[in-house]
């Protein structure tokens, strides 16, 4: 598997958590070593691990699953950082992200997250675009 | 001057190039070698140096100047990477934004800015917290 791939692989499973509400699994994508911070849709920036993964906490705990799909990711590989842009349908609310990983060991984990709105929301079958250099 | 301070310098340069209304300022912060991608405020995705670049004439080119004000920047490096996340005072909308810096020769180069709706502004004088790590 190439890097992207991997990167690609990272995004899905922060997604995966977000989406089953499971804080472990979220806690285990957030980097451990790399300092890392979220700026959550109409957010102020959270920074460092204990405070960013409270505020998962506070989104995640009171659900059994969050309705949120994220559709055509597309990611680069910037000399061992990640950068994934990809779409969030969160109910009736269209959100564009970009989401930057880090490689801890072998693992790639995610290391900062902005959402915010869309104007646009591409199917759920879209096919990402290549990625343009 | 370490990393973290070249790339608020380059963070410095980017808005300084946003407010002077300057395309060829512009032109020469976003990376020319690394692949670069800009989120306006609700737009979507823009990729691509010349498609990046012709977002910009469009914000910048029918003014003299832009109502710009960049606060309290907060730099990481992560392994050669930088992030910056700071507030954007856009007239009276409140902003926050992540912009992504990568090292070009020993030049420090954009290759990526999402801003988004923010719930604060800190004041124009505000003193960035250290960086948590």
């Amino acid at each position: 598997m190439g890097d992207e791939e991997k990167i690609l692989f990272a995004n899905d499973a922060f997604y995966a958590a977000f989406a089953r509400a499971d804080m472990s699994a979220m806690a285990e994508i957030w980097a451990h070593r790399h300092s890392v911070s979220v700026i959550h849709p109409g957010g102020d920036v959270v920074q460092g691990r204990a405070a960013v993964l409270d505020s998962w906490r506070t989104i995640l705990d009171p659900v059994d699953a969050f309705d949120i799909e994220m559709r055509a990711p597309q990611a680069r590989d910037h000399k061992g950082l990640g950068l994934v842009v990809c779409y969030e349908q969160v109910g009736p609310h269209a959100l564009i992200a970009s989401n930057l990983f880090a490689r801890e060991d072998d693992v790639w984990r995610i290391v900062h997250h902005q959402s915010g709105p869309s104007p646009v929301m591409p199917d759920a079958d879209a096919v990402p675009g290549a990625p343009v250099h």
